[in-house]
């Protein structure tokens, strides 16, 4: 850390303030020590002042809402995007050479954009920067995240996942051919667009699948397995809709490679996250679940022994609007500007 | 069905009547054209009306609680009982001969005395019963329940996943080696007994697994699949603890043998369900999903391919204390007195 | 009840079916005893099937959905009506004279058409229905909805409202001009259009007033209240919504006329529904409770003293969607077919 | 602010801290500025790390839970209280003069111990730290706070109500003889001490009101209204649990003394908070709501016109745990050391 990054604030602009990932953001930069809000994006809002769409940000000062293609983005060094997949990549690519840029959305996540224009329906208008992108799973990509001028952070199902598994596959402890991937998520996870699905009468007091083995963050978690594997792999990925606003938990069936036990799966989890500040086991009697970490950038992981010999069970609980987007984009944000890793980040998760 | 089925009343007791599963049978029994609800007992509640303890049925004229030992059970033809498991036992070898009795408890569901012994930590007292007693699995016993004398009634998650996964067994459409059961459950599987982790303040708006690998519907669950696999079986089972009262949702990983396709196994689903009441393939564009079948004694069942070459999903939603409990111990009482297998239990689902 | 009907079936008709009042009134209809589903409406989904729109209804064999203009109504004897206010007058208006119409909409309540044209936005364009149609409170109104053709069911806080404060206005027993109705309701009452405050996400883990001093079941209680009290009455009525998708309670503050205490009032409501099926008072030791009512037909009142004195606390609890609605509007056909009101209502509420 | 306050670390204790308050206490203090936790005292888990009884505070380190009456509190500069009413008093008693007490029981509210002994059925043993005891209703009692060596925060409820009742009845705008509170609560407002009507599968999807006119928040209310009134008030309180674990809404319904509008109410309200960091009038659009203010210590505020003329209704929002209890102690203990009384509490509300 420079000495004057006691002091130092750092201009940021959000584009795609009116939604969840954005809104929550900008709960998380209010109270971030080098973090200046200086430009709210938001179109359909444009006008509006964030507490119209937005009350519980209301208690802040902050800039009203604007149209992105109106904004003077060079007065940002850094620029946070929040919007939805395949209209992040036309706005990004108008940004100033000078401001560095976080993207939520998933337009820079896959490396293939062969692969892109299959699973997101448009061919991919800048392949260029699609190279150039970081990942921005932090606990794996901190250099390159560090020296890049655009992250794009992972989906809020990959980042559970991955950090479950990456390591795992790395060391060649589990066969990267037989990964199930049982995922459930909170409704916050299908965004604040208006679809019959997600209402609370018929997202309440039932649990859901969707998205069987055709949701787009399959091939998200299969790049970077298959990178850490070192071949091409499929993965079974299964996603639920569950009934609580926040929080996802990944539940992965895996099986063991050679005679290795459960337990050098934890501790090759250990080892990897020894010095992460936001990935953590749990503690022996407690199971990762949701609520030990909702509203925070913690990531719980556990190892459990399968009955089925030779296999095992990873268990990873974040909440999918922090670790999952908004917080690891922060988190990234303090590498590529040189803060501590978990500045702005230290809300312990809010329960009950 | 006999002539005067259409006026025929069957006097029924219930032991536990103040438990969940004991309150929804009353529910159901309420209602049925040929139950008479002669006898409640609930040992540490006697003395009270049942409206005392469960407001939401004072609205019918019900028998006053009373102590299952004080009670004359051979007034009743029938009687179920919702006691914990351990303590079924105890009342259930004290009833007289002349008494059917359909059991919702574990008691009498292993027919290894010595896993009962190892899984519920005591030995049990009536092992003769053990053996004559019918398993209540509806779909696969009819007629050994139709002649039993004590019914044995499935746990709620063994419904859930052995519907699914029974004929696929049977048929050696899939591994029974490979079976990984990702199983989530409302609330009320846990019963109305106080436990923190119950509390609203702590089950809200969270998800959390538990009792990995060590849930007694494991060996349950074994038991019937190694019975229909014709081998001993072990099979991974996973239980999730889901923010709603009420559902259970079982999503099950497969192995293909041979080169059989998913669709095999919905067609094998479709002719083995074809003519039970209760159980349906979900229409295409719907997916089994347990706000579709609350309050009600539906199973929806679904097939899915895997994006893992040779493996499928097979889902699985049902009411955990209906289906799961208190409707499938009615849809076996009218088949132990010749009524029509669904009488009773044709409330559709509730939704929203 | 004339001597067969045991056997009579009456072929309905339900427009409107694919909102929340019209597959409620369909769930229940389809467990009548003297109900044939005749002809399903809903205007947008039309070609579907029944189950395409409400999956939990797909266990029954119904007609598909027809547009409503599109559909020969003579067929059927009754139709019930679930459309949004404003577009049921136009439908209902040109339904062939032999058909008994069962309005769950708004657009017949309000007797004053000026008084709708102000609070509904437009004119009325059958008043001379208007003026024929028997308000549906069942309880209040059961020769004229015998007798009618047309009846407008009541909203569901005003069946909640109405029950809990008639009886008390029209024996003089509180005064009318200060009558404090604080009303929660879950969100299904808000319907099944898209709207963002509905969503899982904004509705989940919180409470919110809405609709303060302008909410369209106001003069729809101020109506009823006004003929009971022989006097133009204006009442407080102040709506919250309540993270939850069925139920509905109104906590009525209430100041007591001369010297009555609060039994004198708890007296007049068990007098009054002394013979009446759906509605009772809460029994000593319990509140009432939306809990204890929901997917039932019941009422639940209480009545209790303030610590203000000369004032009490009249408590209702209904299921917004049976008893605010559709139960409600069977209720009304059973009256004006000649069964007995409790046709097909006895199912007891869904509890836990 | 002294010169140092930038640096200063004061260590606290907190006694309860396997509670609901005593945890969200430790979940805050964690983040604040000036404090460092020094001590935690849990009688039954004594013995237990901190992350055995909330795995949500694992995330940081905390000394291990100790017996109360094993610690030595001098080493303590504060001691925050969250046990139950009833036992606070016996241990705070006990406390070295030293420590500074922030105590969030009930035990201290009541001046009038006689009303104590009522309310809470024991005598209290130390009256006379009643009479020193300030009361900590941070925006009333500033100067009394940050002179007190003992401060007694109010409940949840009289937060709710009287930060929006206080200004109203000081200034003669209202009625102090006709104060309607209809009052609800999350579920963790009953704390974790297990109790069946606290079951997910009791309070979930439904609504209850509870200990109608015998609330023991009604004579703390009444206590501080009459004070600001100058005469003894009697006032209506009735509490509602809603299904949701945080959030604190309070509908009061109000009559207006002589000619006043509900518009001076507002300014009333808006001139009194013009300088309180965490007190607010909701905007134009929008109406106080629980989910605005969740997880933060902030109140939202609103006053609206009633149909019926010559009454207002004023609505009051704050997080139960936060602005009702921790966040408040917190506040008031920033006063008591001479902090900016915002310290450590300047988290957003978390939402979704």
């Amino acid at each position: 850390m420079p000495a004057d990054a006691g002091r130092r604030k750092v201009k940021i602009g959000v584009i795609g303030a009116s939604g969840y990932t954005g809104a929550d953001l900008i709960r998380l930069a209010a109270c971030h020590p080098h973090m200046e809000i200086s430009l709210l994006a938001a179109n359909t809002h444009a006008g509006k002042a964030l507490s119209d769409v937005f009350p519980h940000l209301g208690f802040i000062q902050a800039p009203p809402l604007v149209k992105a293609e109106d904004a003077d983005w060079s007065t940002c060094d850094a620029v946070f995007c929040g919007l939805p997949h395949g209209t992040a990549q036309d706005i990004i690519v108008t940004l100033p050479g000078s401001v560095k840029i976080i993207d939520m959305s998933a337009d820079f996540r896959l490396k293939d954009t062969g692969a892109y224009a299959k699973w997101y329906g448009r061919q991919h208008v800048a392949p260029h920067l699609v190279q150039d992108a970081a990942y921005g799973l932090t606990e794996f990509y901190r250099e390159q995240i560090a020296a890049a001028r655009l992250v794009a952070c992972p989906g809020c199902y990959p980042t559970a996942a991955l950090l479950a598994l990456l390591p795992l596959v790395s060391a060649k402890l589990i066969d990267a051919s037989d990964i199930i991937i049982d995922a459930k998520s909170g409704v916050s996870g299908a965004g604040r667009s208006l679809k019959q699905n997600i209402l609370f009468s018929e997202a309440g007091e039932g649990l859901s699948p969707y998205s069987i083995a055709s949701h787009r963050h399959a091939p998200e978690i299969e790049q970077e397995v298959s990178a850490a594997a070192g071949e091409s792999v499929v993965v079974n990925f299964t996603p639920h809709l569950v009934p609580m606003s926040r929080g996802e938990l990944v539940t992965a069936y895996v099986r063991l490679k050679e005679r290795h036990k459960p337990g050098d799966l934890a501790a090759a989890l250990g080892e990897k996250y020894a010095g992460a500040p936001f990935v953590r086991l749990a503690p022996k009697g407690t199971l990762p679940s949701t609520q030990f970490v909702r509203g925070s950038n913690y990531c719980m992981l556990g190892v459990y022994a399968d009955r089925i010999p030779g296999r095992a069970i990873v268990i990873s609980a974040i909440d999918n609007l922090v670790k999952g987007s908004a917080g690891q984009a922060i988190q990234n944000f303090n590498l590529m500007f040189d803060f501590p890793e978990s500045a702005g980040l230290q809300q312990l998760p809010l329960f009950p």
